[in-house]
């Protein structure tokens, strides 16, 4: 257990200046601590840094980056599938094993201030269940910096994808926490039976779903409200989020809104990282409507996207950027995308900067929130399990596996 | 004049390892030097940093902006019109002056590498010329951090607000760069009225034009084909631009197509800076029709925009992501919009990195360029006229006025 220790001038998101005491990796006090201040114990001026529960990610590719490597130029493919052919021909002539281009990736978030995540592992013909097992040594290896959920990924479909199910099914076994899915339209052309597998692991092993939906307009509305229909059916309603739902940006408002309905009543969460040339989901129409919508990093330097930091705070800058969500009350609303919508979303029921729950908190140099959305200034402190693991936006240690 | 030094370890875009001998404000040499390497001049360790000619802004509202006050929350507003009002409210309520606020600002933009850049100015007839003036001094202020060059713009319109015409005029005389324009449809519901004061003080004075064109769709494209006319009738090609020109987004490729074709016959450039909510201009398919496209951080931390850092390195990989600009060749393109586009529209002739031109440069810590855009690190110096005015993202010396 690491030795106890004290935050000193830290400042709440309401303003007030307080001391933090920490001990056996949970806050053990809070506020103007006066005589109860502990002694002896080490002290860390937080200089008036804004504190908050640490940032979360909902939604990354551990398995996908190349960072470690080189470089490598970005190679377009115009459809979800020429990506998918294209991600794999790049896989082939990788040397480097997913753990050590994914161990520095979450290297890389945990700087940032994120505290867990929501990491999809890619689940097809070619890796099987390599990618998977790789990232459940990641998640124990980085377990004293962030906590790691996984999305088994069928990235090459299911239904076109002869024993694609199987493979799902074996990897929520194996330690996944969730089972996926892709654009069962767009790319199984078969939506149902897409769903039947999805649907049919999640209840059969108890585990939640997270579904890439990438189909615009129309099409990808009805698959959204079928998404719905099955969620209230199955009882998962809290456990089932649609990720990228670009069809919800772009389409007029009945069809807007119907979805949106549908999606409030059987709680059904939307993630939108903010994609750069896409129509995207409108997140205040949305948070209007009672849905859930949170953000994730998604592609960092992959075959996907050159693109992406892994900064969260920077995350809800862009989301926020790409909504216009200026307004004080706005630019929380994109905070809470990579806080506490997320931390609902992966279901951590202890996200809270209060006595008694978990040191996982983050410092950001700013004098209010929206100032701290807008600047995304480089992260003061990060602390996981009341041990300090990153300070002036830097791992205090090498993380390695 | 400052001492000579010797940069050593810079790495140049194509890969080249060199060493940089800096004397009296310009490149007295570069490359391999060998025997030719200066003695007993400091030496700075590059550290196999890449080295480009410094970062130019094309579009900064230095005297908007709010920096160096506390944070203000942001007010909406729905039209151009609406915003312009409630700017005007704002600022009777400023008390810090428009040149410690714009000061503030430059120090911030020059900490990133930028070496260059292009400011509008308010002229209104709330503010008159104080703001011109104000910029004027900021500008010889900074002379030695940067070039500013500034825009007379008429933030609440020209045909609509009496004495506006000839306070434009008289900014020129009094030292303004360019004359600028606003919406010459949509606010000012007067397209050729509008253009015949702005191409007027332009023919007259022998200046440059930047018009602010925010109209969408069609109309906008009608007004864009209308600045190509008038623009190639006064022989100005080369020197008028046309900023944000939202309409270019949105319209279908014949309504393009022709306005494409238009501005890039008449020499006329566009500038975007990757605006968030609304369709934006096509860069690569405006670059692809020979139109010169370039970009500028518009509104930082101001009464249109809370966001905003003032690093074009970050808004080239905001234009970029945008744009979906990703393999080496787009990405190179994305950069441009940030170095040799904006550097070509404020006619920076010596832009290049070679013996005999001034020691204008940034070191950015990445392996290769496409790196840089997407990363957009810190950046590891920056130098102006041969002096070394930033190190790791932080001036050295505070800019006063």
């Amino acid at each position: 257990m690491n030795p106890p220790l004290l935050l000193v001038n830290a400042t709440l998101p309401d303003g007030r200046r307080v001391d933090i005491h920490v001990r056996d990796g949970t806050i053990a006090a809070m506020g103007d601590l006066g005589a109860t201040k502990p002694t002896g114990v080490e002290r860390i001026d937080l200089d008036g840094a804004i504190v908050i529960p640490g940032l979360v990610d909902g939604h990354i590719h551990l398995d996908k980056t190349l960072l470690g490597l080189p470089f490598i130029p970005h190679l377009p493919g115009s459809s979800v599938a020429e990506r998918v052919a294209a991600e794999k021909t790049l896989r082939r002539s990788l040397t480097m094993p997913v753990e050590q281009r994914a161990i520095r990736l979450v290297a890389q978030v945990v700087a940032s201030g994120t505290i867990a995540m929501r990491s999809h592992v890619d689940i097809d013909d070619l890796v099987r269940l390599d990618g998977l097992h790789g990232l459940l040594k990641v998640r124990e290896a980085a377990r004293d910096h962030a906590d790691i959920q996984i999305v088994a990924f069928p990235q090459s479909g299911i239904v076109t994808l002869p024993g694609a199910a199987d493979m799902l099914d074996q990897a929520v076994r194996d330690g996944a926490d969730l089972v996926g899915g892709l654009d069962p339209a767009g790319f199984d052309h078969d939506v149902d039976g897409h769903l039947d597998v999805v649907f049919g692991i999640a209840e059969r092993r108890g585990v939640g779903i997270d579904i890439h939906l990438h189909d615009f307009g129309p099409l990808g509305c009805s698959e959204l409200r079928r998404i719905a229909e099955r969620t209230a059916a199955s009882g998962l309603g809290g456990r089932v989020a649609v990720s990228h739902a670009y069809a919800l940006g772009g389409v007029d408002d009945g069809e807007f809104g119907r979805t949106a309905e549908a999606l409030a009543r059987a709680n059904v969460a939307i993630m939108t990282n903010g994609a750069g040339p896409v129509p995207m989901p409108p997140v205040k129409r949305l948070a209007a409507a009672g849905v859930t919508v949170f953000s994730g990093s998604d592609n960092i330097r992959d075959a996907w996207s050159p693109y992406g930091s892994g900064d969260m705070l920077e995350r809800a800058m862009l989301v926020g950027y790409r909504n216009e969500l200026s307004s004080d009350e706005d630019l929380a609303l994109a905070l809470s995308l990579a806080t506490t919508a997320p931390a609902k979303v992966l279901g951590i029921e202890t996200y809270a900067l209060a006595p008694g729950m978990p040191a996982d908190l983050v410092a950001i140099p700013a004098d209010s929130l929206p100032e701290a959305v807008v600047d995304h200034p480089r992260r003061k402190l990060v602390m996981k399990r009341g041990r300090v693991v990153a300070v002036d936006g830097s791992l205090l240690a090498p993380l390695k596996i």
